[in-house]
């Protein structure tokens, strides 16, 4: 099949790759019908994360149901699916704990930016859109794979109630998603730390009330304007570099918490503040699987709309030049159409 | 007055020094009826915390109001009073947010173990206990200005729930209130990590199911054993050092938190860790105040006796073997009376 592989950092390539198989009776294989490049993947692409040359890349993805294994009971082949990038078996005592992300037999999506994708635990995993959705949903359904699924989870693990103030670090896809999040979860106040024009439209599509453009301690006074000197009620970190972090807990509240989906990258904690002001962190890789029924309501009932966040589409065979755009920000997220 | 102070790590000295007074008109002055050390005074006493020779310390203590500034309206002379460690208005928008540790207008304790204290933002930092108590409940009463708030918050914010399973990772007076704490929100497994026996014995009656007396990895191996491989829906660390946190995180399981309340001294956080777990970490210094009430109605109630912390008594005079008894572990926890 054709799937996108990298070599070395900057290098993307569209290769011709063994078609996934069955290799476990609870798998299966998905027919890839959207894809996009994840924020995530831009850390090998930039050289920060560890790279095995020529392996496939690409953890989102919506499609149809090409084969089971022997074992999947509740598919079968023609189902149009979401896949959440962390695969589960919905059983385990993590999964029941609502940490699907921690499952025992936790797995990934591995060629999400592909034509076809092996699902492990399959019947944990997926979830059916029940029936070939409208082309208009198919972003916002996309978005449900991981980039609104992890926005969801920052604004859960940072304790986002009805009338809260709520910061967002990030103007990410994730960070945009968490916009959205919070403001559906009934925040009041959504602070949005964004200096991108399109960003900016976007946060405010999302239901931002307010746009901090400032960065570092400009933004942490601008916040405490906004907030009568207090801070925020709940913080969303959804970039997880040194700086947003710290952006983070300059923003929260004494007593509040700071829910981070940003895997973090040369991050040191700052303990005795966070003891001090009895601040919490919370957070990590989302379990998805955990919120797909709620958000596919969410996005089937048009209560939201996180497909907004791809601003471009391109053929898998352009799937470099996607990288590139999001790598040089003259995109948001890019989805890719095999 | 005859207070406690510190010149030096290890000289702790009874010293004649000025009668506290009433410096803003929101403060009282409260006569010292019972007082005790805190884990956090040996800080200090061992070197770890800096010192400002000849200064007054001691934070714990219940009494009797001697006088009262012109503002105070909640309290009059001759009331019994718990004096939380840390003073706090109780109007703020931190403590209406439930974080009274991190009140505007934060003050502390700063002559517990002595025979007089002042207390700031009297109304809002003081609780009465409506008349003289038995002097069989003085120890629990007292217990509840520091030590038993402490442990429940660890608790709170581990997030115990009835059912749960909790691990309290260290046997000092804050654990033990942990244990106690944990047991009295409904956790049906309460795991207490310690090797001493009077402090097991401490534990046991505070409702502990279960003892480990290993340490390190070998305590993890006997946890994992006791949660049947899982890890705790709830760890509540109350020391903390980095060997203490490091058991806290390694004792949890995936989605849940860790609990803390012991200051942190040479701690880093497992930050990918935590994020590759979801594994949260909350608290910080005890919003005394904010639970006050309840824990008040739960001591008058006789359903928890957190005064069993105390092992041992001393008068005032004998404060400085107070300190070394409990540096030496010789004592769990000496009540002082002046």
């Amino acid at each position: 099949m054709r799937a996108t592989t990298i070599h070395a950092p900057g290098d993307i390539r569209l290769s011709d790759v063994a078609d996934p198989t069955i290799d476990l009776p609870t798998d299966a294989i998905v027919r890839v019908v959207a894809a996009c490049i994840c924020g995530s993947d831009l850390w090998p692409y930039r050289g920060e994360n560890d790279i095995d040359p020529g392996s496939t890349i690409g953890h989102e993805c919506i499609g149809v149901i090409e084969e089971v294994g022997a074992d999947v009971r509740a598919f079968r082949p023609g189902d149009f699916v979401i896949v959440p990038f962390d695969h589960c078996d919905n059983t385990c005592v993590h999964c029941v704990n609502g940490a699907q992300s921690g499952c025992v037999n936790l797995g990934f999506t591995l060629s999400g930016q592909a034509e076809y994708a092996r699902v492990t635990q399959a019947d944990g995993t997926l979830v059916s859109t029940g029936g070939v959705p409208d082309s208009a949903l198919m972003p916002s359904l996309l978005a449900l794979s991981d980039v609104m699924a992890t926005g969801w989870h920052a604004a859960v693990a940072a304790g986002v109630t009805p009338g809260s103030t709520a910061v967002v670090v990030g103007d990410g896809a994730v960070g945009l998603c968490g916009v959205l999040a919070a403001q559906t979860m009934g925040a009041q106040q959504v602070i949005a730390l964004s200096r991108h024009a399109p960003r900016q439209a976007v946060a405010t599509a999302f239901g931002a009330t307010h746009i901090v453009a400032e960065r570092g301690d400009e933004a942490t006074e601008r916040i405490m304007e906004l907030t009568g000197g207090v801070g925020a009620d709940a913080v969303l970190e959804c970039v997880g570099t040194a700086q947003s972090i710290t952006t983070a807990f300059d923003a929260v509240r004494p007593g509040a918490t700071v829910g981070f989906v940003g895997v973090p990258h040369g991050v040191e904690l700052p303990v005795r503040r966070m003891f001090r002001n009895n601040v919490g962190l919370a957070g990590g890789m989302a379990p998805v699987r955990k919120y797909l029924p709620e958000l596919l309501d969410l996005v089937t009932s048009g209560a939201i709309t996180p497909g907004l966040v791809f601003d471009q589409s391109l053929p898998l065979d352009d799937v470099a030049e996607g990288y590139r755009r999001m790598d040089q920000r003259e995109a948001i997220k890019v989805l890719i159409e095999p």
